[in-house]
């Protein structure tokens, strides 16, 4: 297809497409003449989930080239590649290092994913950067005097993780390929995370309304 | 305490204080001589939840402003506060009208909200921002390419909807008066927004594994 129907289909405007292009957020079109160019299914996908990181993950250019690196770096297995293309997606600022506040929402951070059997925390070397941002929300609990315990996490941890096996189930519906697989899972990473917090307030909404709400 | 100590307590710099108090986050404290005011408990417990709002939340001063005025608004019932301090919190551009997949995503919405009877959609005349925020994301992931229908979203309603009971649980824990609560939850709503985000990728990172790891 030509730039004009890429960019129907995508609902991107072609000055937005040629402008991801020259940041090799796009690989090249296949040039037909001196100036045009051929697109196909696989730039149609692509330019989705770039769109999908920057408009909805709030992604700068170049994280998104960073995670589109991941994405495409053959060297790596499918599990790896996944999870190098999330860890490129922005984590938020790490906590402070001389907060006390810091130090005790480690170990609680640690003390949950060993709880559950997940394979972080100081069971191995390799920290994902989710555990930093873990790390820095519950010290900002803390420090602002909502002081919360491995307790109080554990039915929250424990509800992500059965929602991440419909998370998978989904990424293997939508891809059929390993690497459509691989670019859905990033893309319904993001994409959910405004689904979620949506239906988190709506459901408080919902059980404020049971307990306080005028009968 | 003086402003000094308020500032050590709720780790927020005079100067962002003084801020604040000009912009009207704060109520001014007592003042005690011509230069010198008093603060007490109540001053540090709004001052972090404004650093909630603003530094996590990522909340405006205008916006923080009419999340407290709904707080400190009388006429309203327990329930009735707490809802209209969470809808004055950020909830990210609305859906495009014009769009077809608006149409499409808001009757998939309606139903699963009529489906886990939630008091919203099509029940009731008022809309909460909560479901403008559910109707776009949804909108976005069915023009991205990957659209999802109310089956999709059923076990991530259900799921949230019973960690709003802890939700809830934890706002009363926190609270001991009725404003002590309405407050705790509209923090716990900001403050534990990223704590659910880094776990599910944590459990999502855990989940791919398992399925796709190497052995």
């Amino acid at each position: 297809m030509r730039l004009a129907e890429l960019s129907e289909r995508s609902g991107v405007s072609t000055a937005t497409i040629k402008y991801y292009l020259r940041e090799g957020l796009l690989p090249p079109g296949r040039r037909i003449t001196a100036t045009q160019a051929e697109y196909d299914e696989e730039h149609l996908r692509r330019l989705r989930l770039v769109r999908a990181l920057i408009q909805v993950g709030g992604v700068s250019v170049a994280s998104a080239r960073e995670v589109l690196a991941a994405l495409d770096d053959d060297s790596l297995d499918h599990n790896e590649r996944l999870g190098t293309a999330v860890w490129a997606l922005p984590h938020g600022r790490p906590a402070d290092p001389d907060d006390p506040a810091t130090e005790t929402a480690r170990q609680r951070a640690d003390r949950l994913l060993e709880l559950l059997g997940w394979g972080y925390g100081p069971l191995t070397d390799v920290t994902p950067p989710a555990h930093a941002m873990l790390v820095t929300a519950i010290a900002t609990l803390e420090r602002l005097g909502y002081p919360c315990t491995v307790e109080d996490l554990t039915p929250y941890a424990r509800a992500l993780g059965q929602l991440a096996v419909h998370d998978l189930d989904l990424v293997e519906r939508y891809g059929g390929t390993a690497d459509e697989q691989v670019e859905a899972a990033v893309a319904l990473t993001v994409l959910y995370e405004p689904v979620l917090l949506a239906l988190r307030r709506l459901a408080e909404a919902e059980e404020s309304r049971r307990r306080f709400g005028r009968q």
